[in-house]
């Protein structure tokens, strides 16, 4: 978490510090230090940027590559002693590889299961949501509702609630995402961790109850106790639905220049995010989409849900397709690409943008040169 | 509004009004009146009732009546000289036909509209939304948005909107329910008119735009301007997607025992009421239904969506099939039967409950004699 | 509550109802009247006006006059046949006697009472709040919580709460003003009421706990137990406290044109209004302070808590001094003027604008000619 | 941020990782490293502790100290070279040290200024607030509105604002701590800094217009601009008024067994915090108040207002006395003791609770052995 001591011509104005070390002010530092305190100004211009600087690189996962780690991962170890086989996302960069972070202060892997296996039951104060890329069967419970997935459904399991997963012995080799915010509950000091008195929960509810009582558009079931939860009480988001909802939108707006036809996964009973530190959308970029550069506070993870084309994140430029995974980090500017002259292309993001909003430093901005778009570094 | 004087036993206790009039009382009662002033103990125990008494009526109108009546007022006047040709429902008593009240401070109406009519554009303080029975080809347009109608579908015309209707000059004579709150309004002396200064808008938005776009379950788009109003951004809610939701609702949730399974028409950005001061549901009575009876504040219209039963309203069984109207006074006992043993039924209905609840008099009871159903005083 | 059928010129335009009665038309308009319907456009143009005609008149009471009347009512009446031995004011016009009001939905009275005295506790659906005009030793205990009373004190009896008032024995006689929205819960007829189970309620917390607890500006107690109701916690906002709010505010704010120095009596949990049907204000009209005209929806009662002046409304001008009270009925031009050159005037109100925020109809108007000053008829 | 790899017994239980490794997976390891990916299960325990462990100590930092290197600092350098001549406190710890924090992610520092010196205008993503200890004559200016400050007072400086800060020519040399979430700010990278193009600013509205507007309690002023501010616009809190509507509290509550007597810096608007990011409470120990022991998320730092006692923090005792400073790490166990047997103490605290109850994981926790307190470790 050092910042850079940078000198900066910038910083020779008033207003920024611009003291000269003298012996008696050594000496006096030397004092401070004793008393557990410090001078502000031989710290204040690396503490106060004149904008944020990321720890972080954007990083691209081959799903290629990653759907086979996962398939040896499963091989490799038993499920009862690793609890979750998980293979791990990490940042390029120091920051990543030191908070087992994807990116800014987010958790993100993927995880491979058989048919008839589980996953133990536990829960943590770490809120996580999965995004389900291939396999048949799968399946969560989420505090005893039973909720089925299927490919490119995203589905919650939020923060302190009970949760297990696992694949229906019909079922195919599932694979899915996890995105958790771990690393902003430890950086935090927040975690709490606990399992469960059984592997598995046993189903207190039907099997999809709440996505059937909340699942519908523009309905809210009457009659039944009343949601009191900071979550969504749809839970899992149907890749069906939204690609609809996405190809509706599309008919009737043009969509953002930096993003096309956008949808939040959104809470009803709020219109807020559906979880209360992570947000996700689903993106729609039409054919032939080449969209512009912007940059704003907080990360985004993005898995590729169809199509291929590429972005250019900091001047680089990555070129994806079907379920890879890229991110792009905190105030790094990025424009998206759908290389498919006709055919739509769908990306799935999540992020850590409800933080942002939360703690009123959401802060967006647009680049303005070159009619909106970055010079590509080949 | 005059509350009844009745001299109830009950009124014998310290904390009513007992006064025995003395001719020294009427002297002062005199002076009293000529000081625009009175004595509360005179009005007490009448304005302040033990419990609401309803100056209401339930009243039932049979679609196959009203619906040639409609048919006969598009006959008899034109459009240009009706503005609106709408057949108002009068509750059966006093306040109904002084109010023009469907029920408490409701209006409602059944209007019908041949191919290539309109009604002409204007706006009014007092909200509207509209519930659609029959017909081919009608639409509406709400502040330059032009939205589709299909039968069963429920549409919002929001106070302050411009709004203007029409069927296609394709479609086929359409006819609809209307409920406003014009009483509440007048009663509330806040209600202001105009006229369109043409007689009918032009679209300033796709068709559907605003169902295209809000109508995702548990969606909301990004990127485009953001909604700052204090309706529902959907405008339009569709049959099959709310009898879907209530038959994914029916095969995970017992239901109300009152009202079976019901929806919501929600604001999917406040999980609130669609409008501010009229709420509206679609319930399911699954084949068999015998509902328990209760009783609340607010008033409630019901429109048959399908199917056929009766209900028991303040102890008077009142038979319905589809497309007949019928209304709840506030207050008053009441309890649904779905007729036919296997097929679901469906009842449409609005209601003033937002206004109760912004106001913090929503107030329930439930019946607990005779197993929760009332003796049927036939 | 019949709208008048007026014939105006501003009528006779598409949009409006301008049908020519016909024989058949009469015939079918017989038909309808048998079915509970009627054609809509014979009402129309008057359930629709193009703006608010206010049934309500402006209306003065002097408290030279009320004084006199509220002392005569505790000679004549016995406190416990009477219940409360309240003058009710009651506006000059038919919709003012007919629903016991003082203007709009509003109920106000004034009430005295003789040192060891007391008002039997009760309850009702229906808010009440009240405004210290003389006397000491007033109390009043709201759900067990004892709050006592000073002269120009204002304090919350919210819907739904025992309450009970007396004077202490070695107090003096009190007067206050009530204000309740008795005739609008009986108009949405969900007016409840009920006697306690005893003269009096005992003390179940310290006197004045509550608004010694979240009387503190800017601040809110923690360790205690969460408060949980829609309306203030402050329960009794004290006259010192007020004024000197309104000083403080006078030094740093040239104020509103037509009200000079105002603040509301707001719930610091919220920054909303205290109960959650009838707002309250106090307001400071500088030493030759002569406001300017406006006109809104909702309507005011004036308690005049200090100073001399007058108010023009619609057109007519009402002098008033210490405690007299008067009213501005909904969508009626109004200003005031504060006749002394020198002193400050302070004028106490309540309303229902939280009635008309709620409902979305919270509308004003600003008077444009003349200098923003009506002209008077003398 | 590396969170420790502890061998801890309670990790040999399903739902816990405790895979072995072998040959096999470490060329497996390998493998995902150079795919800049990781095993999750090495690191799950790691990352998943079954609760919090702050990298944080308690540290006191006595006033008598830090009060003579806030004045030798003022000798020392000149303002327009430092731009602020604060002496930064440093948790006695590595993370403290590494993140310029004094204990989580927040940052405090002490800042004395000589009557007319100034501190030059300048804005920062970064929430601050400040908290007089002696002096007179301060004041700060916050986007123009210019806010007197006196001992004891409590004032904000809001993200994003201009701001700049001086004593008088007249004053005396005044010193005050100040609070900010910079390192927050930079671990979420969303730091920006500002320099405004003039020393200081230009007053543009009335000196002490905001508190004097919003600082009535429960009232909120009508007829000026609505605020539609995220932070509360009472801008500073006076201690006079502080410390009376504590022993207000006193008078009718027990106040709570950890805290006293207890009140929130609060949002009259909305009554939740002042800042969106720090929290802060002024508290007051009764005479020889013995305070149970809590412990929570989220971190506090003290500054004594008067009295002396000592706090047990983590099993181990800090004695102090006005305007020592000191700080409860987040999950540790702390107690409050008055040592005065009859005066009161008075403890002003801030904290980052916003962001905890923002992201959903404000938690606490009772002591429960030993009749609720620790055993101190002398």
């Amino acid at each position: 978490m050092t910042a850079k001591a940078i000198v900066d011509p910038r910083d020779n104005v008033l207003g920024r510090a611009r003291v000269t070390d003298t012996t008696e002010l050594e000496i006096f530092y030397g004092e401070l230090a004793k008393r557990n305190a410090g001078a502000f100004w031989k710290r204040a211009n690396a503490i106060e940027p004149w904008e944020p600087e990321t720890r972080y690189r954007p990083t691209l996962w081959r799903y290629a590559h990653m759907r086979d780690m996962c398939l040896r991962a499963i091989e490799l170890v038993k499920p009862d002693e690793a609890g979750r086989r998980v293979v791990t996302l990490l940042n390029d960069s120091d920051a990543g590889r030191e908070n087992t972070a994807v990116c800014g202060w987010l958790f993100s892997g993927m995880q491979a299961m058989r048919p008839g296996e589980i996953t133990p039951a536990h829960k943590h104060t770490a809120s996580a949501h999965r995004f389900i890329m291939e396999g048949k069967g799968a399946y969560t419970v989420v505090d005893g509702h039973p909720i089925t997935l299927g490919v490119n459904d995203y589905v919650l399991t939020p923060n302190g609630c009970w949760h297990d997963h696992g694949v229906d012995a019909e079922g195919e080799v599932s694979i899915w995402q996890d995105g958790l915010d771990i690393p902003l509950m430890n950086c935090l000091e927040t975690n709490f961790y606990a399992v469960y008195d059984a592997p598995a929960q046993a189903a207190a509810f039907p099997v999809n109850d709440l996505p059937q009582s909340y699942g519908g558009a523009g309905l809210r079931p009457e009659g039944i106790a009343a949601w009191d939860k900071a979550y969504s009480p749809v839970m899992v988001y149907r890749w069906d639905a939204v690609r609809d909802a996405l190809r509706n939108l599309a008919e009737v707006s043009e969509g953002s220049p930096f993003d096309g036809h956008m949808m939040r996964y959104a809470n009803p009973l709020t219109g807020g995010w559906a979880l209360q530190t992570m947000g996700a959308h689903m993106q729609r970029l039409p054919g032939g989409f080449r969209g512009k550069a912007h940059r704003h506070t907080g990360n985004v993870i993005y898995n590729v849900a169809g199509g291929q084309g590429y972005s250019i994140i900091g001047g680089q430029r990555f070129d994806w397709q079907t379920h890879d995974i890229f991110c792009v980090p905190a105030w790094t500017w990025h424009e998206h690409v759908n290389l498919d002259p006709v055919d739509e292309a769908f990306l799935f993001s999540f992020n850590d943008f409800p933080v942002m909003e939360a703690l009123g430093v959401r802060i967006e901005d647009v680049f303005k040169d070159n009619d909106g778009r970055q010079i590509c570094a080949l």
